[in-house]
């Protein structure tokens, strides 16, 4: 009996200490409690739904039945998750739709739920500290290749407005079914170049966050459409990035197929709007450096992808390149002398030409990133590989590569 | 038989006209059809929710139970809505959700959905045009007085980065429930001041964009807590600003009472913050015109309500004031002597001082802003009167009233 009450007593307390450690996580609503994320990162949701009879949260590649209590509300608590920014929804009855709990994030072509698993309090590389801030701006344009009004985010430095220097130009692009606003609310990258170049460990640049979408008149469609949000089967590249697995690879959606598989996308349509409107654009408005060697492209998934179709065949405009769990690879095998229309085959060229070839992915992604780095090492192309350690697909891992990268960049 | 036969064929013609010409709302995420706005203005709404067992749409006031169709799908059409911006939710077996489908708009403390009924076509004041755009940017800053980051948007006119001018400064406030986003994303104030400047109806200035959530270090909460989101029933104030009625009054949330009610919201904390964070980072950070006949503020509901607070008691620092479906009203009725600490008693002192003090209103909201203009004017106070025709308290009234108010500021 005493030991009953002890173990009651403990049971009381274990609880009571649980609840009371669960943290509502950084992207609720004003005044939520709900998400909480508990000390061993498991993490409790909460609905009210008082005449449902299933109600689920799907979060991190898992579904967790939530159970009914009190007032109509549903809550379930999860395993322990992997550290970082997670897209998630509930399903109520069969309908899939954002948690109103949480702040929404624009991914998978609508605006989802998003929850944080903190990574432990002496990682502050993303955290805002009392040092000079620079600026996010939108920036409108109208495009001629698109015949359509398009929006820009524009990163400019401390000291930009006050100043009269030039800076070099970073193209940083979001991933699958993101858009311009991905790397600055889910990714921080004002944060992070704030405090990199504060402690001088990154040079002061423009950081230019555009839409992947781009669509000639007459051309056909979206690349990502989003009706019914269920993203279609990752294809599995043969060579270059890894194809995410499991629970990692269902933290966020995929690059959809198009007509004919993703072999076929090219990226044409960007990178022509690119060219020809946005990098006017920006180096008619910005005090910006000239020329190749002050150009640098970057992007995560889908955006590393059109990083490198758009860079590998305009190298004299492009030095430093970056691919955040996502690159080409080599369709179908890689081969240094015809992969990427042979832009690796003379190496020692190339790598006169390319100051930087950035490959970042995490390391709970898979090995296929790792193998591509491998490839290019063995065929004499210089290539920095970085692997965050225990991340997904999802942006601690994409904020861990530009914390690396920035610091590489215009040296 | 040959009747029948006719019935049959018009019915189905009356069908496929009224599906095609639903277009989709300009709010919603890419590639959905649905919500989709008909002629005449009612909506057609669309949720895929197969086990649910009752789904209603909340719009401007009214509910709409859905009809469950084919592949689990919900619909429902309205009857003929308001012209404007209109919050709206989902309710999936009694959860309180948004429609994703819908883009999602931070109001009512939350990221609920948004559907716009257009205004006729030859409306195009707060329509992007080929004419030189402004920027919209997030500015950082710590706060002495609240020891937190906070985040305003500041819009900088087209030419502000080339050139050297200054300029003189809006400071514009949102609503209950709302934050420093809702200007340019709901309001739409960039375009709006754009083709403003462009057509030379008002003077290029810079427009500061803030969140009225001010909260000192050990003081009580926010002011607009946003649990559970169901807004407290609006306080009539006994005079001034109109107390919204009936679907009007529906289409947004109501400010809180505090402790104490609505009466003991002094806006103090968010005055002091103005004055001793806020102005002082502008003007130390822009290219900004000293004094006060080059300082305006004005917001919306209780935005508007903020802004009387600040100004009419420190008329030294603002020389424009702008309340659009709110202003502070005599609380317990209006008097000239007394009202607002006697800062109208003086009629020629105030005059002379206030260049403008705007006060509008949708007409769907009643007659209190009419009621309280009326007595600023029998008490020999000038003051500008519009009215919003057909608009509720929503945001288009506040876009035509920004679009009336703006051209008079700064003269």
């Amino acid at each position: 009996m005493k030991l009953i009450a002890s173990l009651l007593i403990a049971a009381a307390l274990s609880w009571g200490q649980g609840a009371a450690a669960c943290k509502p996580s950084s992207l609720n609503i004003p005044g939520a409690e709900y998400p909480c994320v508990h000390p061993d990162n498991r993490a409790t949701f909460r609905v009210v739904a008082p005449d449902a009879h299933k109600v689920q949260v799907r979060v991190a590649g898992q579904g967790f039945d939530m159970v009914k209590g009190e007032e109509g509300a549903w809550t379930a608590t999860t395993t322990p998750l992997v550290v970082g920014f997670h897209y998630y929804i509930l399903v109520v009855d069969g309908a899939r739709v954002a948690d109103p709990s949480s702040r929404t994030f624009f991914g998978g072509g609508w605006d989802n739920s998003g929850i944080e698993i903190p990574e432990p309090a002496e990682v502050d590389y993303y955290l805002p500290k009392d040092v000079p801030r620079g600026q996010v701006s939108q920036r409108w344009y109208l495009s001629k290749v698109t015949a359509k009004w398009r929006r820009s985010y524009v990163y400019t430095p401390p000291g930009y407005e006050s100043g009269k220097s030039r800076y070099p130009v970073l193209y940083l692009m979001h991933g699958w079914g993101e858009d311009e606003t991905g790397w600055h609310i889910q990714g921080h990258m004002d944060v992070i170049l704030d405090n990199l170049i504060a402690a001088k460990k990154a040079k002061p640049m423009i950081v230019v966050m555009d839409n992947l979408n781009a669509v000639k008149p007459g051309e056909d469609g979206r690349i990502f459409t989003s009706v019914g949000r269920t993203p279609p089967p990752r294809p599995a590249p043969a060579a270059g990035p890894a194809p995410a697995t499991g629970a990692a690879a269902a933290t966020r959606p995929a690059p959809p197929p198009r007509a004919g598989g993703l072999a076929s996308f090219t990226g044409a349509a960007f990178t022509e709007m690119m060219l020809t409107d946005l990098i006017p654009m920006i180096e008619r408005t910005y005090r910006v450096l000239p020329g190749r060697e002050n150009r640098a492209m970057a992007g995560l998934s889908m955006g590393g992808m059109q990083t490198f179709l758009t860079t590998l065949s305009n190298l004299d405009k492009f030095a430093y390149i970056g691919g955040f769990s996502g690159s080409t690879g080599g369709r179908g095998g890689f081969d240094a002398k015809t992969s990427n229309n042979g832009v690796f085959a003379d190496a020692a060229a190339f790598n006169k030409k390319v100051k930087l070839l950035f490959l970042g992915i995490g390391s709970m992604e898979g090995a296929g990133t790792k193998t591509f780095s491998g490839q290019l090492t063995a065929a004499g192309i210089h290539n920095v590989y970085f692997e965050s350690p225990g991340t997904a697909h999802e942006w601690l891992t994409w904020r861990r590569c530009l914390h690396d990268f920035a610091p590489r960049l215009f040296r």
